[in-house]
């Protein structure tokens, strides 16, 4: 039975997780590809250390150019995460003829176009699955099983640590410090965890799926990027009494007059079925014009579910090993003449929402007049009013509002002439929602 | 450009749908194809009822032959539905060479061996992402997306009109004849809702899903069939009380003894993603060993969604036109040679599971202990018991049971004793309760 030969650079989690599924599902994947996939080569940090996978067979080695120029080796995994020497090391594999497979969102995120520029001079594939939602098969869903759609937005839950902070602090009335806590403890969160709550990786992974979807070149730089540290138990609590969800959301949609790009905690209504993906798992919705709403859900992290990914693309991968350019999928689904930055991304302050207000104000008449007229004069209509009694040692009572569809840019006008007011006492929080009916 | 001419058996409403959409996306298609894709000839049963497409450069004929014969026509779509002509007509198409695309679930089921079996011999693709659920992309989820995966079992709401009954028994407190009556002036189930209401349909799509999951041939006679004619309102409100919701769902299972292949009702926890899956969509729940659970949401009919799945197909199989056969994504996941029936299906006695029951009997002291002793004698453990107050008209009280799992053949030998009871005046309702934890 033929063999193809793989090399590793990182055995790590994934990496391991990965050389494990390969040999615990060696049966099933010869029954699918009549061949064998065997990994003969890995580069690590340290020789010596302890590996959560069987290493028998696989020769080890600190250089890394000993698996990017390994004349056997027709496919390498980058499984170091990070953005160098990622980078530089993918670079030489591909000049070195090497197909890629990589998990890496960081690196697709910031330096694609660069990348699949090189991998599509030189006719080699990059295939990157992994690299967003773990084990869920999103990039095949958008770049293959959609492709007869024009996909008109996508929406997310790309960051497993993120939703579980959020779901504790829904579940336990956990503040946001003690959420993360919770989840650094279980291991779900980093010592540092500022790409993770502040939505850095959610951006990695929505630059990404924007590209697929609408055909535009990797523009990580232009996505606005908003965390949820800023999210209060209060803030949960009053979005469920007014039916909603509190989630991060990843958001690509187009218009009519360009791409918005957005990463923020939203409010939608909690009937909505991604409203209900809870604790450290992932889901996105896609909306196509031709297959309407669709979700996919599962693991977005882990050594299991991303080997699982990272395995469907080296099986990928060897099927196409001798097909040509013009007939493989595309690295960016679109052919790479045909990416283009005709439809501008949006600044955020042209975007279209509803928001969610919570206004600490003094309690005394005429305070709620002043603020629906300044709303009013902006053209801002409201969907719902809350006014909750003071609590016995604040000086404040919080005024909840929902909004319907503005514009952001009407919107940061209101907050400006609200926050003038005498009557508001401390800082107004303004979250986005989406309603995804369409 | 280069251009490849497809051939359309049938012009109805996924055929129509496929045409309009092969149109509109005429620009994207070819953005990622680098080719165009032409619908030069269709066959129809009448050539002068009015489309609901564009049919300028599509010429009409009542010959499928001149269709599947065509030789300019690369790829054949069929379109038509139902066993025959469309059996005979594919494996003509697959005589004369060409690819075959199809929406048809019924023909995959019942003979898709023998379909494959001339396909193989042929040399030529047969491709059907449309014929399970839609719009929903399972096929090719399972196929690639989760091929470094041993699939332990997939569980679905795959019949849309099935789904929509339930939601509205729920939701309006409806009964199952009114629900149906909805359904149909709706347009969800057809004059004779046999397929749909008794499970035959949600049959077919498991023998498939059970196929590409297991390694298996297809086996739709072997499928155990239930419908939802026999949920009671009040069988749904009873599930409410105690936190599960009553789908219809197919399952395919792997156990140490067999496989379990079933379609019935089945009460699940409401907090499970898949339980709130309402109306007319589809969902897929799917258990991957490495992979854990992963969930495939979407609409699972209409003209439009149906033609997003096959066009992908057409894409796909574009795309390997000229890739050599052992290249090429096997039919049913794994290589011909490779399906094997030494997992045998389970007869419907051997799968294990729990159980929901209603039983109504008589208000008198001492009931509840002879059923709870027959129950303990068989070795079936309860875990929640609800007893309700009689209904004024009735003569009997209900009592509502769930049980812990336990094989079938002792469920039914313990209904069989129970049934003899004095006590137990009319029909005991039974329904499976699954909970999916892994």
């Amino acid at each position: 039975m033929e063999e193809v030969k793989i090399g590793l650079l990182g055995l790590g989690t994934v990496g391991s997780g990965t050389v494990n599924l390969l040999s615990s599902s060696a049966g099933e994947i010869r029954r699918r590809l009549g061949r064998r996939v065997v990994v003969t080569r890995a580069c690590v940090k340290d020789l010596t250390r302890h590996r959560d996978c069987d290493i028998s067979g696989i020769e080890l080695t600190r250089d890394p150019y000993q698996v990017v120029r390994d004349p056997q080796i027709a496919i390498v995994l980058e499984l170091m995460g990070g953005y160098e020497p990622a980078r530089e090391l993918v670079l030489a594999a591909i000049e070195a003829g090497k197909h890629v497979v990589t998990a890496n969102k960081a690196l697709i995120a910031k330096y694609g176009n660069e990348i699949f520029e090189a991998a599509h001079r030189r006719g080699v594939m990059v295939s990157y699955e992994a690299a967003v939602a773990g084990g869920i098969p999103i990039i095949k869903a958008i770049r293959e099983s959609l492709a007869g759609n024009r996909i008109q937005w996508v929406a997310g839950i790309v960051n497993g640590t993120a939703n579980f902070i959020l779901t504790q602090m829904r579940d336990e009335g956990a503040s946001f410090e003690a959420a993360l806590a919770d989840a650094q403890r279980l291991g779900y969160a980093e010592a540092d965890p500022t790409f993770d709550v502040e939505g850095i990786d959610a951006a990695h992974k929505l630059t990404i799926l924007a590209s697929i979807s609408f055909g535009i070149p990797l523009q990580f730089d232009r996505v606005y990027t908003e965390g949820i540290s800023g999210i209060g138990r209060e803030d949960i609590a009053y979005a469920e009494e007014l039916g909603y969800s509190i989630k991060h959301l990843a958001i690509a949609q187009r218009t009519e007059d360009g791409i918005e790009l957005r990463v923020h905690p939203t409010l939608m209504p909690r009937r909505r079925l991604i409203a209900n993906v809870d604790g450290v798992m992932n889901a996105i919705l896609v909306y196509g014009d031709a297959v309407g709403h669709t979700m996919y859900f599962g693991a977005g992290a882990g050594a299991e579910p991303t080997a699982s990914a990272v395995v469907a693309d080296v099986l990928d991968q060897v099927r196409s090993l001798h097909v040509e350019v013009a007939n493989r999928v595309p690295d960016l689904a679109f052919r790479a003449e045909t990416i283009s930055e005709q439809e501008p991304v949006l600044p955020m302050e042209a975007i279209t929402t509803a928001y969610y207000l919570r206004l600490p104000v003094e309690d005394s008449p005429g305070v709620m007049a002043d603020i629906t007229r300044i709303l009013a004069d902006l053209g801002i209509s409201l969907e719902a009013i809350l006014q909750k009694e003071p609590e016995p040692d604040q000086d404040s009572v919080p005024i909840i509002m929902l909004t319907y569809r503005i514009q952001e840019r009407q919107m940061n006008e209101a907050l400006r002439r609200i926050a003038r007011l005498d009557a508001v006492r401390g800082k107004i929080t303004r979250i986005r929602l989406e309603h995804f009916d369409a």
